[in-house]
């Protein structure tokens, strides 16, 4: 399956400017640069230019409208560092721009498969010249701290001077947008300047934030093929790289720009690190990392793969989903995976509950290594959750933060930020389930089981018994339009999980004399075990009789219900049109927790889950892009195989057709995740629990088959799902027990496991 | 009884400095000059220099750290004027000031008959001489304009020179607390001076805002008594008046100083405003304000005064109170009773729901007609209600803002601010209050049924019916330590009470065919009507079954309970040292407002009441200045008269005593009306219904009795309360009948009506 993302227009629509700019960023999970215009863009167009280094930030100060006691007074925000990506074109003293002249060819292209984007342009000059460019960039996967273009110039109908101004400009701001809560209010000068060095064999800026004391080096090196003279400059805070060459008809110029970006979080001296690399890099030059991108992404493709029979338009979305969460992963220990990757300033690059329920999933399941990172990042961070629970009052226990950089709580507005507890639970659930996935006691002895009693500990604190059974005040779920709820449905069944494998890790550890001196430090006692496996069990789930449903919350099914028919469209997403106390006082989701709780948590019946999800979905609005794949999952769950396919569509495509209208700022990493869950967990049924392994697949009528493969416990299986029948392979490792439609098979290598059914009738 | 306080300390204590600014404040409602020293203090002295005109303010911005839909990003603030009151002296060149030299006698002095401050200091200069220095202040009731100082200067052991240099400064700005949510944040200069004239007769500053648009002029003209040089001068942004004599041994300096305030709410040029009103002061001088001055208070003490026999320390802290509710109190229809009053920039001079529930009360049986005009603030302020409304998405009715200088909704942090809807329960609460005490049905049909209308208006879109009962969520009652809750009992009852008069107010209107024009401006239908008699009459009061108590709300009683015993004494108030969210999930209460429904709403039998009285005085913290008075009304209601005499005397020396820690940020008004209330209601049992006047009195053992007046219904009454009677007289007016322990009296002018009972005995 070729993956490729195209997108050809001869008209350059300037509205699209900045959603391209996200589509075709270029990043590696260390770096990210938002797939500019190289020219830049006039005045009034929108346009983010960005640079990003994962977990690289500044402090901001967060003035509270009216500070009570222990409010959060500031907040990390990733930075946008220098931008290298600026590169002007002028032919006989005429200046590129696509607001003039005539386009003859504008193509963008994501080559998934070799890992660069190509923009390619044919152009014609007020005066009549007209030009081939093409700009192929990449954010290198071998090597993490380079960021290539190739900016290739071609003189198709004339003889003439060709020059090229490429830039290295150290002076940058952060994007801010008031009037949008997902965004940042104000734009401020974060990063100064030290130090800035152009010789016309390279440019070297330092810059140092305001307050975080962090420092980074951008490095910059140009080589051009074909005859040309250049000639580098300095102007105030840019470094200028000027090319100039007579170009024959039908000849080419080209020049090879390599920027080098570190940072004082993973190296001690900046531009040393720098210098070092790009030596590195310079002996190799670009066909080198082309390939090894190529190589890379062949063995990412290999183990990730999800293959679809039947629907190019949709595996091609998928690819694109997963080769985005990818470029947005962190590759180490000092960051985790942003809200928006390294696309866009959406969220400020912080760090949510989303990594954990939404994209570790995957990780989980094709690269339990950089999975195993991705949670140690929690484990690493479980002193500020400490801190965090303290500010909040609880006397034990550890509270992680809705948002953060590096573990510190950025949440400014608490009723949807802090009092979001749920959070504790995603990151035990996640520790759970990577140690399920791979059998991983280390981990779960070094790291996971710390995390989890911490996090477990802190529901006792929360929580309390009211006429025998534990309850949970003021805390709110993933649904964010109602807050401050008394026993959410979600967060309980999150808690009550939480505390269930405290108790059972405990008695894991215990049973391989493993648990004294972790019991020690943590100053754990029996007792306090008991205290989790009661609240546990008497954890109270709120159900309604009469609807035979589970409520949202305490008080959800007393309020009225929204009148979705009735609002406008313009009034979506209704957070950004009505005040959060309208929103609360109302039934009215913008994702239905109780229904993700279904997937995650297994807790009800399937009567209850199905009215349950049909009372959810009349007044779900899905404003929160973590919505639809997880009502694709739970109808895949619950046998509503046409809604599970129909959502899953809302969700693999979302970003790639902007159906949020918001992925100028940035990808929506945690659908992109949601979408993966929506084949394996959903369509195929997926499920690995202490009891090992199983699958319920079904196939969506509109493919033909699907086919995917995932790790478990250092096995590496391959399931592929046709009309009639399941066919099971093990790619690497030793026999395992999985059971098929409820049916226990061996799996063996070299030998297909064929559980023949006619799985797509089950919904025709 | 001499209504005379006094503070008398040889040695002055730098950290009393605050406290007296605000008991020995100067203010008559329009005009408010905190009692500083004139000399001003050493810079690590608290002081808080201030001078204030009433509804004067400035726009803010008030950055939200995250901004949601529709939250408020401004905020008014009343503002610190031009400061008048600086004076300093020098005696033979050494300068007067409290931190060198020796003090022979310090005393300030309130005189609540004269009305006028005092302070007197004996001082001996390092070099030792010894003068006498008396400071006469005044804020003129009979001139609203006007404040007075007298300066008075004599040697007492030494013949010298004397140098004052009296000031006028217009460069001022706003005291601010970063650390405290209860005082403004930031500081800024929000006072531009636009003209400041400095002459030897006269010095005048003319300010402008920075944002509001509104102007002030002050103005200053000296007079000196004795042989003097004089000399005026500008300097900078200030004006000296500088006078210089030689003064015998025994003999005296004295200067009067006249300051007139001016704005351009007030006023549509306040130079010519602010020279009219001098120059009819400078011909009458001082003593002439000094005369009116005691007759205004004359006629003020004679129709409010409380006289208790037996316990003048108490009579004299009640004095207190009722003399600061005289100063506080607007004295025209720009403005309103700021919870501060004009003695301190607490809470911004800010306006809550504490005028109409804690202040109107005493002014609607004292002074109805100022009553009067402090409700039709509310009327003037409807239609910023009405906008308050649509911003938190209603379809109709009006909001009042939780606080306010104009009517605009000034609340940042809407939990524990707008989501406090019962301030419209309050509003409607004294327009009904104020009818059925004056019978003024004019003022209903021409402003209090559009206020009680739109009021309720709101409810029937806040709430919902959900099982057959009207249940009303997210809203925040009085008591916030719990915040957007559901159905709380307070809030409800106010609810029911609301719309129960607007249907009571509707019927009453038609009846004398005045509702027809107003129903057409409002599109007012008698349909509405009935749903508002509906929701009222099927409101659901929170009760439980087992304790047999009225819950706080839904939620209340399944929280865990406070431990109020091992909290340390430096945690109070609970809200400066915990994270709200840690106050909601738990029960306690910084008042308790199911108590207070108790008192306004009467919908309880004496049973429910007790017990849940009982419940709530564990759970009470009084961390509100506005609690202990109203557990000591409900405990005399409820004939638990030890309690509300206990309690009562808690509230009556809060400011005098600073029992709460903070009264140097200024008065507590809303306590001095509940203080007022917890005799006239409590003691005396007094209410006011549609049935008619009631009284139940009972005399507190401590006291050998007590007597008050109030208006009725055009009627003047007194009320003593002795050991075995109560002795009802008419002082003006017609004969009414009043109710006195369920009996019935006809009350006529001349005849006293006894009524005899060991009143004290009850609780013996």
């Amino acid at each position: 399956m070729r993956k490729i993302i195209e997108r050809d227009k001869i008209e350059h629509n300037k509205k699209t400017t900045s959603l391209y700019e996200t589509l075709f960023h270029n990043a590696n999970g260390y770096i990210g640069i938002r797939g500019c215009l190289e020219e830049e863009v006039p005045a009034d167009w929108d346009t983010m230019r960005g640079t990003y280094i994962n977990g690289f930030y500044d402090i901001i100060p967060m003035k509270q409208a009216e500070n009570l006691c222990n409010f959060v007074e500031e907040k990390q925000t990733m930075l946008n560092v220098a931008d290298t990506q600026t590169i002007r074109l002028i032919i006989d003293n005429e200046t590129f721009s696509l607001d003039k002249g005539k386009l003859w060819k504008n193509t963008r292209t994501l080559n998934m498969e070799e890992g660069y984007t190509l923009r390619e342009v044919v152009w014609e000059s007020p005066k009549g010249k007209k030009v081939q460019i093409k700009v192929k960039r990449m954010a290198s996967f071998s090597q993490l701290t380079l960021f290539s273009m190739e900016y290739e110039v071609t003189a198709l109908n004339f003889t003439g001077n060709i020059k090229i101004e490429s830039y290295h400009i150290a002076d940058v701001t952060n994007y801010s947008n008031s009037n949008d809560p997902r965004m940042a209010a104000e734009s401020a000068r974060h990063l100064i300047l030290q130090d800035m060095i152009v010789t016309n064999d390279e440019s070297i800026a330092v810059s140092k934030t305001q307050k975080s004391n962090l420092t980074m080096c951008s490095m910059v090196v140009h080589k051009v093929q074909g005859n040309a003279s250049t000639f580098a400059k300095k102007e105030g805070n840019k470094g200028i790289y000027l090319v100039e060459a007579r170009v024959e008809e039908h000849s080419k110029l080209t020049l090879e720009k390599y920027s080098v970006f570190t940072d004082s979080i993973r190296y001690d001296n900046v531009v040393e690190a720098a210098k070092t690399d790009m030596e590195a890099i310079l002996k190799n030059r670009l066909a080198y990392y082309y390939e090894k991108q190529k190589i890379y992404l062949a063995h990412f493709w290999k183990q990730t793969e999800v293959e679809i029979y039947g629907d190019e338009g949709v595996n091609q979305a998928v690819n694109f989903n997963m080769y985005q969460l990818l470029q947005s992963a962190a590759k180490d220990c000092h960051c985790n995976i942003a809200a928006k990757g390294l696309s866009g300033e959406g969220y400020e690059g912080h760090y949510f509950w989303d990594t954990e329920m939404f994209l570790l999933p995957f990780f989980i399941l094709t690269n339990p290594d950089l999975a195993k990172m991705l949670i140690s990042y929690r484990y690493d961070t479980l002193d500020a959750a400490r801190e965090n629970a303290g500010r909040l009052g609880h006397k034990r226990g550890a509270l992680y933060p809705w948002r953060t950089i590096t573990g510190v709580e950025c949440s400014g507005y608490f009723p949807s930020g802090t009092a979001q507890y749920h959070i504790n639970g995603a990151v035990a659930y996640a520790v759970v389930n990577y140690y399920l996935t791979t059998g991983d006691l280390n981990f779960i002895v070094e790291k996971g089981a710390e995390i989890i009693f911490e996090t477990a500990r802190l529901w006792l604190d929360v929580g309390n018994y009211s006429k025998g059974k534990f309850v949970i005040h003021d805390v709110t779920g993933p649904d964010e339009y109602t807050c401050m709820i008394n026993n959410n449905y979600y967060t309980n069944c999150a808690a009550k999980y939480n505390m269930r494998w405290a108790a059972k890790i405990y008695e894991l550890l215990k049973k391989n004399a493993l648990i004294e001196k972790l019991s020690e430090t943590l100053t754990l006692t029996e007792k306090e075990i008991d205290e989790m496996k009661n609240a546990a069990h008497n954890m109270f789930l709120p159900y309604d009789e009469e609807l035979g449903i589970n409520p949202q919350d305490d008080s959800f099914l007393t309020k009225p219900i929204w009148n979705l028919e009735q609002t406008p469209k313009d009034d979506f997403p209704l957070l950004l049109h009505y005040h959060p106390l309208h929103l609360y006082r109302h039934q009215v989701c913008k994702q239905a927790d109780t229904v993700l709780a279904y997937f995650l948590f297994e807790e009800e019946d399937d009567d209850i889950m199905k009215k349950s999800y049909e009372y959810y979905e009349k007044i779900t609005t899905h404003d929160s892009s973590l919505s639809t794949c997880v009502f694709s999952i739970v109808a895949s769950k619950l046998g509503m195989h046409q809604k599970g396919y129909d959502y899953f569509g809302d969700s693999a495509k979302l970003d790639l057709e902007n159906t949020h209208g918001n992925t100028k700022d940035g990808i929506h990493t945690a659908n992109m995740g949601g979408c993966y869950m929506a084949i394996v967990n959903g369509f195929a049924g997926l499920r690995i629990k202490e009891e090992g392994v199983s699958l319920t697949p079904f196939l969506p009528k509109e493919w033909k088959g699907y086919q995917f493969e995932f790790r478990y416990q250092g096995n590496l299986m391959k399931v592929i799902v046709l009309k009639d029948e399941v066919i099971l392979k093990l790619q690497e490792g030793s026999e395992t027990w999985v059971t098929i439609y409820g049916k226990k098979y061996l799996v063996k290598q070299k030998i297909e496991v064929r559980s023949k059914k006619n799985v797509a009738s089950s919904y025709l």
